[in-house]
């Protein structure tokens, strides 16, 4: 049987010691990490800054979530974000509202997540805060990244004729979802049955441990490409490119035939009786990089093949079209995942 | 009556507009705020980088804590932890985790304190996150300052012979939360009892709506001095005391006499039957600075009357002291607040 040690045994100090003593550092930008009012960081460049909010009972289900996973989510969610600019990160913050369900092996658990990540981002854990909570986990992580300022991407870049491209595939978190959730169903309603994720290998990683786009990122590095617009995916591609073209104030076509899904996610769908376009469309928490670029970039682009184009830029006037494979138009609205709307 | 708005009824996204759309600025080096997926600065400075984790039911009780009073607050304690560094804060990024008992409304005034607190300290809102908690009011505060390198000042620099300083006075905030909470159980117990809280206007609003202390940093900044060491008050001079030594690898003997309680806390402590020095060692949320100092700049430091010179610190073999008024030498530990040990 595992050991379980009381927080309350070695109090906030003493939990805080233990998480952050083996803690490495990854970036000379790094000046002081842990143990002092604040950290301090140093940057030639612009830095940017983001950060995310994960609520047990809300962004997470600890019945299917190992918290390793659940740790090394939490770094990737807000990554994303820096990616999303067109910036590396560097730093993390991470914050922790802990409730006495918890015990000191748990924590530990999230933090090797955490510290994976930042091991295989080379982005260094430099602060943060540790506290009770009354129910429940709260996990709140702030990254920051850096970038030259002529190479920072908005949304609000888009251009009429740009390329609208996304990375790998969509949809696949959000049936993995929904898997797990069809098993802990399963599980709770007759606890002695076989729970059966073999066959969902791939979604299934989609949602428990994403990985962020670090990649598509030195691809653009390397090749000197600066996207006119850039966001992460998290709440849906439709959510997205709404969020692309109103900030932009442009129109676009979405081409449906285009839009990249995996086998396992397709199959998935049609066996839930979900469309899987839908699922590309609405589900969330893909962490793929949805972005504009200049038609004279389209070569480099086509170089990735882990880069699809799904779609042009128009003048706002078009609105924003998905073009179905049977050739019709429809007006894109946001379906994704609002967490504090109830949605159908 | 009071209109109620449910959150649900407008969603994230209306949220964050309606509280965000008359954010102001105040720094050049916020490029940009909120709307994109990471805020975007600029500093030719070092950045120190901090955050702190709200918990309604831990670190608040919303019996008695004005909704404006804890935008205010939130802000305050981070910008706290920028200034405990010898740095001027320049940017806050805040979260929230809301649970359906909170409406638009009660949003609102959260956001007119943090707003109100941002004005006042010229600190800009350039992001954060907001979703749904299934149970009570979460809170996270990033803030993001800055300094030259050689300004900078943390916990570890104190050296033998250099002066021990605090600002303001202490232990107000603790008697404040005392009779808050003595008042909460009257009108618990009897709710037509009328709530007197006339007599302790000082004590309660340094429990309420504490104020950073910028003022101390721009006298530093004015005066060209350089803190040896430095930490802001959060959980008690003991503890704040055994941080500097411990890091700095220092001893210290604090003189009863000289450290600096008002008259009110005086008082409160004892018709409560609390020695007031215990109110002053290990009552949180002063959010006062405690410093040490070049004795050569001894000077400087008796030109502020608001900064008290409280001790001296010596050999770390001669252990950390509080010299009584009565001529004994007691060794100081931490009964400050650690939110996740259980104090006796």
């Amino acid at each position: 049987m595992e050991s379980r040690t009381e927080i309350s045994k070695i109090g906030e100090f003493g939990l805080i010691d233990r998480v952050t003593k083996d803690i490495a550092t990854y970036n000379a930008s790094s000046i002081k990490g842990i143990g002092d009012d604040a950290a301090v960081v140093n940057s030639a460049q612009h830095q940017v800054l983001t950060t995310d909010l994960l609520i047990e009972g809300i962004h997470f289900d600890l019945v299917y979530t190992p918290l390793k996973h659940l740790g090394y989510k939490a770094i990737m969610v807000n990554l994303s974000d820096v990616y999303a600019m067109n910036a590396f990160p560097k730093q993390v913050l991470v914050s922790f509202g802990i409730s006495n369900r918890f015990s000191v092996e748990a924590i530990d658990e999230i933090y090797a997540g955490m510290k994976l990540a930042c091991q295989r981002y080379q982005v260094d854990i430099v602060g943060g805060d540790t506290t009770s909570s009354p129910q429940g986990l709260v996990i709140s992580v702030t990254a920051i990244g850096e970038q030259s300022f002529e190479k920072i991407a908005y949304r609000n870049g888009a251009k009429e004729g740009d390329l609208l491209c996304v990375s790998g595939d969509l949809g696949a978190a959000y049936m993995g979802l929904k898997i797990l959730q069809r098993e802990k169903q399963v599980f709770l309603n007759a606890p002695e049955a076989s729970i059966e994720l073999d066959k969902f290998t791939y979604i299934v990683e989609r949602q428990l441990k994403p990985e962020a786009r670090k990649d598509i990122i030195q691809f653009f590095d390397t090749e000197q490409l600066v996207p006119t617009s850039m966001i992460d995916i998290s709440d849906g591609l439709s959510s997205e490119i709404l969020h692309i073209c109103q900030q932009s104030n442009v129109g676009c076509t979405l081409e449906e035939e285009h839009v990249p899904i995996a086998n396992e996610t397709y199959d998935t769908a049609l066996s839930l009786n979900i469309d899987p376009i839908t699922c590309a469309l609405n589900g969330g928490e893909d962490y793929e990089l949805l972005f504009t670029i200049n038609p004279k970039d389209k070569a480099i682009v086509d170089k990735n093949h882990d880069i699809a184009i799904i779609g042009e830029i128009t003048d706002a006037l078009l609105g924003i079209k998905l073009h179905t494979k049977g050739g019709n138009y429809h007006d894109i609205i946001a379906m994704g995942w609002d967490g504090m709307k109830k949605n159908v």
